[in-house]
């Protein structure tokens, strides 16, 4: 990528490349699982705070204000910023999972970073503020909670979630928080840790984490929008169990034979409305039969399953949904079993703002990137900030072997690509 | 029913009926489980034993005599019967799995001895000899292996067999049959150990072991034939695990939507045979996604699931087991995974013999009882005779609940028109 002469600034771009592997490398070599696979940053616990110790090590290193949130995220701000005006916000996360890699939040902080150091390296005056913000505790593993440090930020975390206790140690989130000086009291009132006027609009950098951009060869994306989901942790579908060798079809109540026919009904609306253009997933990760009765001889009487559907769309959840419901009764009334529901569970989905998908689609353009419009399978930061009303945009950069693993894989020439849309973007003007 | 005054003999119906009652009291109260749920009657332990003993002293008090075959099964006949010429055997087993019901095995033993009570008390002289064979180790339950009683009259263990380990305790099955003093030599080296001679037909009561009698209304059933089956203990269906969110269908490689596209596939081809009047069932007993890396969110990379076919004709296994393995490389091509099979292990079906069905079917006529032909979906010794060469039948009683549990219900009105049944068989000569 060639970017234009007034964007490129006092800073070349083999000097970025340079710093990001350095950054890149610092981070891994810091924040390396005690066995030694993958990376380990735990939020509120020690890879989280020695990941966030580089950022405000190179922060000030390139002359960058390094600030804490109420809620102990970081920020980045340049030094004539006082944090009052309304400013394009720079985000990710610092947290991954445990034994995860090393792109997965930290790419988006270190895209962040590279793109505050190069604006202040420019001394621009004036125009809207731009700042890095380093979340904590994005990832659910820990506390079974996704988003915390988004969520504390605009007052949406509840008491049951800062009672969540740590799988393993049993900390709370709560106490997980007050070690590291968050306001755990505000958190628990609910209250806005986010001043109104600190965020004009929020632009995350992320991998992939899907195997789309690989497959398509896009070193690039916008996302356009964050998939929520509706789902059954555990979904039972009862039959009557018998001998496998003298229960003619007609006498069965077989529970896998209707749930195997319950999905493939399912997978049949799936593929139609994907032909109508429709945004879908839809995912039964966990199935079985009953381990204390099972046998090769018998016919199953009980199956248990998790049901997920994904979609940017409110409306395609909820119609989908309806029709899981729908085609269970079907299949309850044809193979005479029966299916009992677990809580079901949603999460929003969360639009990307169209007037930011825009410009990033226009500077793409304009810097030659095959870049194209995809969705986001997982669930990000920026939904919290999309659904809190602030526009919000995402770059993908292209990733191999998915996330939440040792082996993801980026280049650092896509990453550069994606970190200098960035830079444009903040450049250029936040929101306009 | 009323049986025609030339079979009545010398014991009246209601004597009979009270005998039947007082020998399935005692045998349920001398083989209870220990903890009280169900029957035990382990094979070569101490619940069969206790069930022989009751035989025998049944036997005893009515004038029989019995005696014990060199693989440690029971012989009750006539005391006029030196064994020496081909007779008629009334068969079953006394063994039970554990927690099992009192009629499995048990019903055809007692109806088998209440024929010989019968012909013993009308002192009936020449014709062919009937003998009743009380089997042990019919059950699978504690060697992993059925049949042992009467594959070891035809030679039928191997050394493999015998070195097979009981389930919980680690004794052989060697050590077993030792213990009962079976010839465990002559049966290592697969010797005959039932004279050429001695059985010119086998004829074996037991309970349905399915619902089929209960829902057609029909207390006894002539069976045509015993279900073979074709099997794989785990075929392991591989895809490749993603993240439920990131990965679109077209890029999904989900093996449990293979899975259920195989057994639907499956579904409408045994509907298909059905239809054509083709006898089969087909069941997948155990089913699961990997217990170590499922998830709700995580695209199931790997499903494990047993296969089963059960008919009672060569030709339909075979056929159908290919069609499986053809709808399997379908399934790969189409849904991008790919199907590891464990290996294929098979058993024989069974035709009872056409003379003995005819000569039941008509004797049933003259009763004027409601009996159909139906198939056993079970397995049973019966089998192992008539593959054995022995012209075979079996009689069917109805009975609730399935069988291998403590609910197996059989009303003593049912058993006693299957026990008029064989004794009308038994009287009228055996295979003529």
């Amino acid at each position: 990528m060639n970017a234009p002469a007034a964007v490129s600034g006092a800073v070349s771009g083999a000097k970025m490349r340079s710093l990001a592997e350095t950054l890149f490398e610092r981070m891994r070599a810091e924040t390396t699982a005690e066995d030694g696979v993958g990376i380990t940053r735990e939020c509120y616990g020690e890879g989280e705070a020695a990941a966030l110790k580089l950022v405000r090590e190179t922060a000030e290193e390139f002359g960058l204000k390094y600030s804490v949130d109420r809620a102990a995220n970081a920020i980045v701000s340049l030094p004539d910023d006082d944090l009052s005006k309304p400013g394009l916000i720079l985000g990710s996360h610092m947290d991954s999972v445990p034994h995860g890699g090393n792109f997965d939040g930290g790419a988006g902080v270190i895209a962040g970073l590279l793109t505050m150091v190069r604006l202040g390296a420019e001394r621009r005056q004036g125009g809207t503020p731009v700042r890095l913000l380093a979340l904590r505790g994005e990832e659910s593993a820990y506390y079974g909670r996704a988003n915390i440090g988004s969520r504390a930020l605009f007052g949406l975390l509840t008491s049951a979630d800062l009672d969540a206790k740590r799988q393993g140690t049993g900390r709370t989130l709560r106490e997980a928080l007050a070690s590291v000086k968050a306001d755990v009291a505000a958190i628990e009132q609910g209250a806005r840790l986010i001043p109104l006027n600190f965020a004009s609009a929020y632009l995350e950098l992320h991998i992939e984490q899907g195997p789309v951009m690989v497959a398509r060869e896009l070193p690039t994306a916008i996302v356009t929008g964050v998939r929520g989901n509706l789902r059954h942790r555990r979904v039972v579908c009862r039959g009557e169990a018998g001998h496998s060798g003298t229960v003619p079809r007609w006498l069965r109540h077989d529970a896998v034979f209707a749930v195997s026919d319950l999905l493939m009904r399912l997978d049949e609306h799936w593929n139609r409305l994907l032909e109508r253009g429709i945004d879908l997933v839809v995912t039964c990760g966990v199935m079985g039969t009953d381990r204390e009765r099972q046998a090769i001889s018998r016919i199953p009487g009980e199956v248990y399953f998790s049901f997920e559907v994904r979609s940017q769309s409110y409306e395609t959840l909820e119609g989908f949904y309806e029709l899981f419901r729908s085609e269970c009764r079907a299949v309850s009334d044809q193979r005479h079993v029966t299916f009992e529901f677990d809580e079901r569970v949603y999460t929003e989905p969360a639009r990307m703002d169209e007037a930011i998908i825009n410009r990033l689609k226009k500077l793409s353009d304009q810097f030659g990137l095959a870049t194209e419009l995809i969705p986001s399978g997982a669930g990000h930061d920026s939904a919290v900030f999309a659904n809190a009303g602030i526009p919000s945009g995402m770059i993908f950069v292209r990733n191999c072997n998915g996330s939440h693993n040792p082996d993801e894989s980026m280049t650092i020439d896509d990453f550069m690509q994606g970190v200098d849309l960035m830079y444009a973007f903040a450049a250029t003007g936040a929101t306009a």
